[in-house]
């Protein structure tokens, strides 16, 4: 067995459990179905400050002593929550300054959660004496396997205090109001400041005319990164004091997958280990919710991460909240545990009676009692869990390819006035992503401190930012015979968005062996052409014209004024290839273009199998397991590649087997 | 002739009456015109606060003296206005806490109208004085024949009086802080209260995050109860004010159907009778106009309304303000007549010549002269309510159908945080009322408190809240042979949106025989499908998955993993039957099931009538008259059940007569 | 050569430029490039604010010194702007006062442009206190050939220093507070004033529930105006402090085509010279296009102007940046000047490095050299206006067709509650103009300043307002025998959108000899017809119901209630004649009305040409330029009428010869 997360020696199974929001006499009932259903942990303490700290000076704990005995009692491991998600109403009345500011200027009143402003000193203060308080109070319990800072960090403020904060984190990061302007290049617009509070952040009173368009990026990208900054602040300051008291307990905080504000690739750093919350869209593809796993495991680098809550079946906030049909949970409990996740976990074990989550499902439903579809599908899967034991713990997948994602390429993207206000970062990582998960391609999605020389193939969409020397990296990567892709809108500024000037893709210019000179933005329902590998593929959103300057042309524009300009190009660089794709394309020339490259540097899947199977392997020093999942509603046959035993039915079989997969079923099969 | 509602012997017509806009010597030519077209009603005073009261201490009565005077002398009567829906410009300044605060937070300044804070002890003070000085100044006019308090009472407020107000409000319901965390499990997310100051309103800066959507539905259904009570207290305030002076003359409001904020079955007990405000859209529907008269006719059990307003052709205020055509005006007078009404009023007289309603119509339009197509029209209505005479005051509708309505219901569903946004209260009850009505079957639209035992049906679509023992007089209704039919999202909820655990639908489970596990949410363009009566019909929006627990299935789904479950249940509970429809269906399916049930019931239609001919029906404790409305522009024929008399031509049919109705007529015939 | 409107022996060519945002060594590269483009003129000095004035007390002109000097020296003439477009962010800092006040009532902080609240006195004082410093600094160099004040005035204020204003300009404007009461109807609502404090800005805190939707228009009208005079003020003052210094040097400040908020009819008179940006979307009409340069030259009464902005290829704060095709900027170049520019200049010499505009495309892209598709777009462009020389400069168009545009009426109507909120005045306008357009029939946009002798054929679309006794001017204007032509929706109010009751169209009633009784407003899919000139065509929008006093009927309406009734009628009025068109039709009827029309009144296109080739013509008093614009992708070809001489290519032709025309050709003749 590989390195284990935390202290727990199997698949963690079980979730958010809110004893508090019950009469004891229900306490005992949930013990009696949580071992039926095979739940041994639950997450406890995530909304409870109020009820911990009825003041500023009283603290009571007895209801969560007795909640903590008794789960104990009944052998389940912990990950104990601190509460600061939400804070107390009486401290709202009392310290008005921990209320959030709204974008638009407006001060919040007390409500709802994740509600406190990260730079509010009473704030800062109540919620890391809390964290102290529940680290000595419940150190001696040996079954808390984790701490759970907060829940879901998130939101923004645009409060007074946070403007202040923002001079300081400023002051700190450019030393001087000269180098502010500079970075910010203040002289358009008249804009330059003389001293550090004459800058206010940026929001609709200020320089943004829309939530997501500004009129000046660098102010707002740099309020983007000290928010989350602020919000990491918060984090650590808990993590500190939790650490200093239980240095032997892992610490983590629930994560949202690619949730924009918060820069989690930074907030890794600085977490024992990454956990998050998984809530697919009835609508997302499978794909989708694959990538979010990798997403979520490339923060650690290919570590296993813990999968903190997803739903039994329906949640309460989408707009058609529908059901999760029969094996949907568990196909996608295995699909989490196939690409990293030692965990199972759900929000919550028992639905609420009141407020707006008491329609979100649970193990347990409002009917009470275990006789029902979720219950049992709930059931079979804690079973399961038993059966695999620790046998997948700390394993983990092996990918020849990665692709680039970098969140504040993200931001800078999104925040660019021009070309296009439908260019969407994530929208071409799916893209790229797709086509790699459809050919059953194991790929990491890595950060820029990430090392290149352990992949074949570095995929960078729209890498419009440049920071620092990373266009080294990717130069001797190349050089090194790497395969690297990217795309339009790349290479076009530096860490503050400041344009490199000279010719795009800037820094990139070389490894591409192409000049952009321009980049025509497509109105809805406009359209070029290009043909490769035989087909003919769509141009959409952006069409870049280049000029060769040592790339070969793999195809070209069909249409329009730059009709026979390059569309997609290969520069040989050093002992590798660099690609460029000009456009944004059809799903089908992702699909060509990801197979051709692929088969250029002899890629493999994780196995052979038919449309609408996902095969993904994780390994450990010994062992590897495949996991084959059918996500269609229709019997699937796997034409096996080597002898296996299949470890949820303890079948055996030899190379050259078929196994059988009924519709969304799953094999786990021990290579 | 039955109970009168107000002082007047024929079927009033007028409507409101602005002559403060005009100089003198149009008046007199407003006297002529009104003679011409029969008016014999004025609803006088508005909207004068501010020329009444000049400032804090004087009062100016002179202009209305003359004006009292002059319709007098012209032997109109009056149903006399109190002028306070909208507050004095000198007013606001001096006492800026009168003006509202948004749901955003933002402060209101002067402007508008229905523009004061109904917690701002100032704005009552002055309201309720002027009142009294009104009733005082008047009492001696026995022409007066209802007061109108201040008009259209309606919006929301949210500032800092009305948060004060809120607490007192809370207290007086729930006495203890701790019943109020009970009430509203604020042990979810942490929001524990320790003192009652310590509670904010639920709006866009602390609970909610749309309009309908919130963090925290109890609080939230609190909120709309108090605003709701908060504005009754104003108007119960200058209720008392002017009863004092002059017991005599009953006392109303102008209501807007359904209208969401206030709880119109609360507020109908403090009316003497009730009157509203009628402004179908061009696109809705003959029943759905309907079904707004039948909706008020039920606040006061059945008895008379008052037909407070109508547009004589077109609105200013919807997007397209298209023409009524010719003959609909005079439809939708007669079909306010036949459901109730003991009047046919207009807002407004003379067609005003500046600010938003100077393109509203009017009788008197802006040519200024009787030479219009519209004054004809309201000249021929006026000449025919002369010869109805006082023949059709106070006669009711019998219904042997009754259909639920719910405020609080209402509030609650639309609060719902899943699981569906499409899910709409007032849809469901026009899919219903809709059936019923073009079957012409006589329908009540009732409130909780109605006693049952008088109806053979009762219909209760979407009883999410069981409030009290709303389910026993239920199950009463039925033991003793009613039918009773309900449907998905029933029986969810107590009045304080607290699930009632141990399974759906909650206290109406014995009743209805089952047991419903799971609901469905179908995104948009999805569907299932059931037979009934040989039809196969669609399931949207919403799909239960039940079990029977002695009740039959008449119908199972026909598609996806719940394909064989029920659909439509019918259950036998003691002398009656309860049936549950577990989705939303298509208008085909209403249609049959009520037609089912009526058959069942033996209930029927007013008359036999081609489709398009509405046929409702009045009875004094003599008489019978009934109404036959042909909606459609062709010629439609009718044949006769009994003898009868028509009372607008005076002519007399036989027994098997047919009567012909030319396009968009109406014949009224006395049985 | 005609007047001259600036000091300039050719088209100007040039525009922004901001050397402030670069190093030294950047600007003679610039130059450099300047030169092989062929530019001579720059604007200078935009928004340098922040750094000429560091604080209250002190001015640094030194950089400015050396940038003026080296154009200078450089051979360059120079546009200087003032820099007030945007304060110093220490400015608003100490002087918050100078922020604006959002529309819905939230303060603004330091950011964006714009920015200044054009009531304060502290923005007046140093907004003019720079333009003085600027003209006593810069007086003696003799190639600024003009000012240029602040940039795009524009936006509205809403904060008490308005609000204060606001009653100060009512005072003036209305005298007594009864004045105001009568003008605005306030006894509509009860809003009766009694002091001039009491009345508060109409926005969403008061009188507006949406942008443009107002509870009282005469208000909302009034601060209209208010709020336009208040930014003139502004201008005016920055007028005068330059003027006084240096009257040699003419005056502007770049408009912005049909910008709502400002009454450009009235500054203009303000204005030495008018001037304005020029920034089609991608989805605008050729006519459209050209309409613009209409309004503009019709500002000044026909005097050329100036093309102040337009951009090489991209902007960036379109939803779709699409690039110019190649020839597109020469064709827009020449069609501004065929419209009467005497300059062609852009946005922007240099294309910045950061913040908001950095893809907005320049003369000088990011690459930084002269090797681009626009560079040498632009150098053709430079070469052909050197050739040209003096020779169109002060030419004026000739025009025997006038629309008539008034920027107050579209301020009443867009304000109107009814009768359809799709009612939109420039839409209108648009339909006439693309009929005169598409015939090439030379047409001034006017004012109702204008004297309409020198017109054979006036189109008012819409004129709702008929201000003062513009009445009588068109009838004095139908009585000598010229042709009117007028709408629905028109002569319904006066000034103060106050209507104009006895019948509309008013006071037009006589000249049009109608009588409109009623207009109905059809929803969106809604359609009736007629029959014009052998073809049906459709009615759309509103449907006015008129009666004829004298008119005969042109056209009636084919459906509905009102088929038969007339909806185009013409009469006969003095020695001329009155057209009125009852409905909005399709863009066939458009056509084919102003080509009967146009027949009667004998008035001829600039040339016959075929589809898709503009046709215009510029005069001076010796000479005649015809302008032909090619904006299809094929080859034209139009024979000449006279004999003539291409000024670009020197060409001579005879007449009965055939010119040309590439794909996107233009031909400059001289006839």
């Amino acid at each position: 067995m590989s390195e284990k997360i935390w202290n727990h020696n199997k698949i963690a199974y079980g979730g958010d459990y809110n004893p508090e929001q019950w009469s004891e006499d229900v306490w005992q009932e949930d013990m009696r179905l949580f071992k039926l259903a095979h739940i041994d942990t639950v997450t406890l303490n995530v909304f409870s400050w109020a009820s911990l700290q009825p003041d500023e000076e009283t603290y009571q704990f007895e209801k969560l002593d007795k909640i903590m005995n008794m789960v104990r009692e009944n052998g389940l491991k912990v990950c104990l929550a601190t509460s600061t998600a939400a804070h107390p109403a009486w401290m709202a009345k009392k310290y008005p300054e921990i209320l959030r500011t709204e974008f638009n200027g407006m001060k919040r009143k007390f409500g709802g959660r994740h509600n406190s402003c990260p730079n509010s000193l009473v704030y800062q203060k109540y919620a890391t004496r809390l964290a102290s308080k529940l680290a000595e109070r419940y150190q001696s319990y040996d079954n808390i396997i984790g701490w759970h800072i907060s829940n879901e960090f998130g939101q923004e403020c645009y409060c007074e205090n946070c403007e202040k904060a923002f001079r300081v984190w400023l002051k700190k990061r450019y030393k001087t109001i000269e180098e502010v302007n500079r970075v910010w290049n203040t002289s358009f617009w008249g804009h330059t400041f003389y001293e550090f509070d004459e800058i206010v952040l940026p929001n609709l009173l200020s320089e943004h005319f829309e939530e997501e368009r500004s009129m000046f990026q660098g102010i707002s990208l740099d309020y983007k990164r000290f928010n989350s900054d602020s919000m990491l602040n918060c984090y650590r300051m808990e993590y500190d004091a939790v650490k200093k008291i239980t240095p032997h307990i892992p610490v983590t905080t629930n994560l949202m997958g690619f949730y924009k504000p918060l820069d989690y690739q930074k907030w890794a750093k600085y977490m024992d280990f990454v956990s998050w919350d998984n809530y697919p869209s009835y609508n997302d593809s499978i794909a989708q919710n694959a990538l979010h796993h990798d997403l979520i495991r490339g923060l650690k680098s290919g570590k296993p991460f813990i999968l903190m809550e997803q739903t039994p079946s329906v949640t309460n906030w989408q707009y058609y909240n529908a059901l999760k049909r029969p094996g949907v949970l568990r196909l996608q409990s295995y699909q989490a545990v196939a690409h990293g996740s030692d965990s199972v976990m759900f929000f919550q074990m028992r639905r609420s009676i009141g407020a707006c989550e008491k329609y979100h499902s649970a193990v347990i439903d409002h009917c009470g009692h275990e006789n029902t579809r979720v219950f049992r599908e709930v059931t079979q899967i804690g079973e399961e869990l038993d059966k695999i034991g620790d046998r997948i713990l700390g394993a983990r997948e092996e990918a020849k390819v990665a692709i680039l994602f970098d969140w504040e390429n993200w931001w800078g993207i999104e925040l660019s006035a021009g070309p296009s206000v439908e260019l969407k970062y994530t929208d071409e990582i799916i893209r790229y992503y797709t086509a790699l998960h459809e050919q059953n391609i194991a790929t990491d999605i890595i950060s820029v401190d990430e090392d290149l020389s352990r992949y074949q193939v570095v995929i960078a969409p729209v890498l419009y930012m440049t920071k620092g020397n990373y266009d080294e990296k990717i130069r001797e990567f190349v050089k090194q015979g790497g395969t690297f892709v990217t795309t339009y809108f790349s290479g076009y500024v530096n860490e503050n968005d400041l344009v490199i000037t000279g010719g795009y893709p800037g820094k990139l210019r070389d490894i591409l062996g192409i000049w952009v000179e321009e980049i025509d933005a497509l109105p809805p329902d406009f359209c070029n052409y290009f043909d490769f590998d035989g087909e003919e593929h769509q141009c959409q959103l952006l069409c870049d014209l280049m000029h060769l300057e040592g790339a070969e042309a793999l195809a070209v524009y069909k249409e329009d004024f730059y009709a026979g300009m390059p569309v997609i190009t290969k520069n040989v660089f050093g002992k590798g290839n660099a690609y460029y794709v000009g456009t944004r394309s059809d799903k089908q020339f992702y699909k060509q273009f990801i197979k051709k490259i692929c088969k250029e540097c002899e890629i493999h899947p994780a196995a052979i199998v038919p449309k609408g199977v996902e095969a993904v392997s994780r390994k450990t020093e010994e062992k590897e397991y495949l996991f084959l999942l059918n996500h269609e509603e229709e019997e699937k046959k796997v034409t096996l590649e080597k002898d296996c035993v299949e470890i949820l039915t303890e079948t055996e079989y030899n190379k050259g087997d078929t196994v059988v997969l009924k519709k969304r079923d799953v094999v786990i099969l021990q290579m």
